[in-house]
């Protein structure tokens, strides 16, 4: 039996945690590699692989539609997703704070299990540290940070470079903006809107229908912290072309367009953590559209624009084009955006 | 220009985290893949590969021998080394704390980096969040945690298990123990012992040695929390042999064995940052010393003990001969320990 809450003697490496890593992460994450228990686990390999890495410090750690567990899985599986490669491990590293119910960690655990199977990835090693807690919210509790790092094998001739991105090339969202962050910040806010729910999701469905479609990708990139204008700034960065996008086409449910709109929030800043863009050669574009719209989580697809070329040089923009006929130059998310959003 | 302390916008993914990453972590880890700053790093794999994770939270983060960094790097490189495999990559994350200021950083930093080369490996890609600050320490700084997690290739045909531990067998240990729990825990209780260091180091020369030594190396652990009788233990247990270790022939320097004997602690429980136990083929013992003593920090290594056998069902134990011919059964290390040592 665990104990009610985390305390110091879990991060001891002694017999605590020995029991914590059995009765909670070994049984939940089991696999052929997990199952060795091994300080490393030692797993087949391919000869191009991508690694990526990211910690999550989300507060609150759950929320409609998503919890820490979920986003921590999800955040490493998308980053390997975007550069061309199928994510096969992950490892995990847990940051506890002492008082953190144990109800609330084995949810959390069992969250990124659930996701784990859902991408089709092993958690393959972890590890667990205990730290004080200086938890000022009113409850007293502790919270938790988890990292995650992911491996995934590349295939020969996978080439994904914002700088291949050529004039006319179309501008794909795979769904609508801004779930995530309006859900984070109603929660923060201490509002109850029960329509807000996060869209956190992995995006493999998606990028195996892309790719099975045959559509040319240029680019891709998850869309989260700094939304689409800034992904789309960086990808006018570095490929030097404009792009012009029709707010019209951007797609936004109506309980995030009324939140933003009551708070003065812009849904192409904020963050989303199960939505990506892909620029796609023209021909292409309906192909992959179709592709996208018949897999999981990427139901609200749209085409939002295109490249527009090169406009001599330094020049090249990000242009939004409103209902009213304006063009507005955005750049990337300048400032603090909203911390602790992942 | 960097701030002079870290602000919750160097967590934010705009525009003060790009500069952090490209005044701080791009110019100090810098090589050809991260230099690349994609989310994922891609790079040339191998055919079976191990992967590890570890998150330290170590306090004091910087202390006589080493600092959070160096033991970032040190604690993987080392996890992926006693699998048998030959460390590659790390991924690096950082949870910095609002207020810590921006020196510690950039000194943990280069040390991560230095350390980095001085094992062999590159830092291929990373992620940067930042946490509100509840430090309780009197001057109020923030802190910081980092978790590596690491790739390494494994040779065709490697095969290390304490299952193959036989009668007879050597145990080897590559060094002193006890500097690194000593170092911390002096530091904790404020004590300024000018004699304590840790013994925070990578172990790959020493590894790197006794492989190309020739010697059957059984089985091999890096040893960290809960210390030599920890690993020993572990060792019994899944090999059902029993050790048995003499007590006089345990390297610890005099200003660890004085600090312990003040205490009461045992140096057999210390935690260690850059000792390692083999399990040698009795045939090999002395080439094996021979090799791990010429290597970079091996050269207080020792045989202290063998392997005694199977003494029937269940009775296996680890034993502590003492210098006065007692017979000690030692367990695992129960209970806490000194919690954040790592």
């Amino acid at each position: 039996m665990l104990e009610q809450t985390v305390t110091m003697a879990h991060g001891s490496g002694g017999e605590s945690t020995g029991r914590l890593i059995a009765e909670l992460f070994a049984k939940n994450f089991s696999n052929e590699y997990l199952d060795r228990m091994t300080d490393s686990s030692v797993v087949p390999g391919s000869a191009q692989i991508a690694m990526t890495t990211d910690s999550f410090v989300v507060t609150p750690v759950e929320y409609p539609g998503g919890d820490i567990g979920r986003l921590a899985v999800c955040g490493t599986v998308n980053d390997l997703l975007m550069s061309g490669a199928v994510p096969k491990y992950l490892t995990a590293g847990f940051i506890l704070e002492e008082g953190l119910p144990m109800e609330t960690l084995r949810r959390v655990v069992k969250s990124m299990a659930d996701t784990a199977r859902e991408a089709g990835v092993l958690i393959v090693t972890g590890d667990t540290k205990v730290v004080e807690n200086h938890s000022s919210d009113a409850k007293g509790e502790g919270g938790l940070y988890i990292n995650t790092a992911g491996v995934g094998f590349v295939p020969e001739g996978t080439r994904l470079d914002a700088a291949s991105i050529r004039p006319g090339d179309k501008i794909l969202v795979s769904g609508t903006l801004g779930e995530h962050h309006a859900t984070i910040l109603a929660k923060r806010m201490g509002l109850e809107n029960e329509s807000l729910e996060s869209d956190n999701a992995p995006l493999d469905d998606i990028v195996n229908h892309l790719r099975t479609s045959g559509a040319a990708v240029r680019a891709m990139r998850d869309v989260t912290r700094g939304g689409l204008a800034t992904v789309l700034s960086e990808f006018v960065l570095s490929s030097g072309q404009q792009i012009e996008i029709e707010e019209s086409l951007i797609p936004v449910k109506k309980p995030v367009r009324d939140f933003c709109g009551i708070l003065g929030l812009e849904p192409v800043y904020m963050g989303n953590e199960g939505k990506l863009i892909a620029v796609i050669a023209p021909e292409d574009a309906s192909k992959a559209l179709d592709a996208v719209r018949s897999a999981k989580y990427g139901e609200n697809a749209a085409i939002i624009g295109e490249v527009t070329g090169d406009h001599g040089e330094g020049s090249a923009e990000l242009i939004l084009k409103t209902p009213v006929g304006g063009r507005r130059v955005l750049g990337p998310l300048y400032g603090e955006g909203l911390p602790r959003i992942c």
